[in-house]
């Protein structure tokens, strides 16, 4: 039987507070399968940009890169935010290494192509070097990836996290039994946006496309859960969506995407 | 017979000229022995850190590294210049990985000893964990390490790239034959620093203390000569001093030190 690997993605609501940081990190640590983590870190960026005398332009909730923006994401994910995490989980006995998608060439992508809005140094995966993924985990080692990715033509690209947990997660499906959990500020998906306890705890396909017709999924959502639905169909076991505590205690409540 | 293994170690003139780091760059992925790389960067953290409005400090050529500074040398190091150093290797398929002494608790290091100057959150080495790295070598990447390194308490530290190739050449004698090459700006170790072209080709113990007693050596070059001689009582096979280009080019004029 395949091995379990959890696949965790963190975003703005860990990441924005050192204290919830430190916390998640701490209960992160605690899992005893093979692990990743994945975090994106926008809001960090966003105010480096602004002290650099940028602004950052988003459409969409999507970063418009531009070069300078480009060197700005580079610093604050694979550099500022990504060796913190790794020191904080050294600190916490998981044997942690900082991985942006350029290294030993685990994520190579293209730069976005323009349809109607030009992303600028956007990449869309093309693909997962699952290999050396595995020995790194055969060797006790905890992958924490940041968004960034390369074309192999020495171009670094800005890289939705969500995107690449989801890539990582249907890549390593061929070695693993994975399970994917994206953590948010909610509890999970909502049926009703303005109350926070009306979680949706299990989303079949068929009700995946009942609650888009019923325009149920708020738009930022819609994107996130495509994603689920793409791994699941491509090997991934379980998918889970909810807050970061979702990791350590399952009677949260909390998301579970099933086909 | 143990495998050789290369360590180069760059700094400012190789780094702040985008040409002539694509060229070495180029030049390294041309070596066919394993191979590491480690680099400085000074120069861009501290006009990152004059756009965010920072002084860097810095007594006798080292950094003072402050809170607001750690945070600028972690993105300029591990992030913006590791990154970009790591892509364009890419390009020439040499697969680099880029790491920092935190990444699988490669190098553990404490905060410098305040004796006369406080250089902050500077970090003197204690260990190299050397069987990772090996598993990496092993598994045909090519390590590529920036200045920073870690407490394991989760402390980041800002450490002297000289040192850093240093002590992974000590470390590394006890599964390879280590070649410790150090690129700089000049032919090698000069006899009269005026003339460019006055390099003394070999200089052993007795010839480092006459020329330490004469005066010769200047301030600079001290700590890197200790370094080196450091690394040849310790295992190391090899230290060479010259110009990038001595990385393939053994004819051209270079300082060897031997015990």
């Amino acid at each position: 039987m395949k091995q379990t690997l959890k696949i965790i993605k963190i975003g703005g609501n860990v990441m924005n507070s050192k204290e919830a940081l430190m916390g998640f990190l701490a209960d992160f640590s605690k899992i005893k399968t093979p692990k990743i983590l994945v975090h994106g870190g926008g809001k960090k960026a966003t105010e480096i940009s602004e002290k650099l005398g940028l602004q950052s332009k988003m459409i969409g909730g999507r970063r418009i890169t531009n070069q300078a923006e480009l060197e700005v994401v580079t610093m604050v994910y694979a550099g500022l935010l990504n060796k913190n995490i790794t020191a904080q989980l050294q600190q916490n006995n998981c044997n942690a290494i900082g991985l942006s998608g350029a290294d030993a060439n685990i994520i190579t992508a293209h730069k976005r192509i323009v349809k109607n809005i030009d992303y600028g140094f956007a990449g869309d995966v093309d693909a997962v070097n699952n290999k050396i993924v595995k020995v790194f985990l055969d060797n006790k080692l905890t992958p924490v990836f940041c968004a960034i990715t390369h074309n192999k033509k020495g171009q670094l690209l800005n890289t939705n996290a969500d995107t690449i947990a989801n890539e990582l997660a249907k890549s390593l499906s061929a070695d693993y039994r994975v399970e994917l959990i994206y953590c948010f500020e909610k509890k999970g998906v909502l049926l009703n946006v303005q109350e926070e306890d009306s979680v949706i705890e299990k989303i079949d396909v068929d009700l995946y496309e009942n609650l888009q017709q019923k325009n149920i999924i708020a738009d930022g959502m819609l994107p996130k859960l495509n994603n689920c639905f793409d791994a699941l169909k491509n090997g991934v076991e379980k998918v889970i969506i909810g807050l970061p505590e979702v990791i350590l205690n399952n009677n949260i409540k909390h998301t579970t995407l099933v086909l």
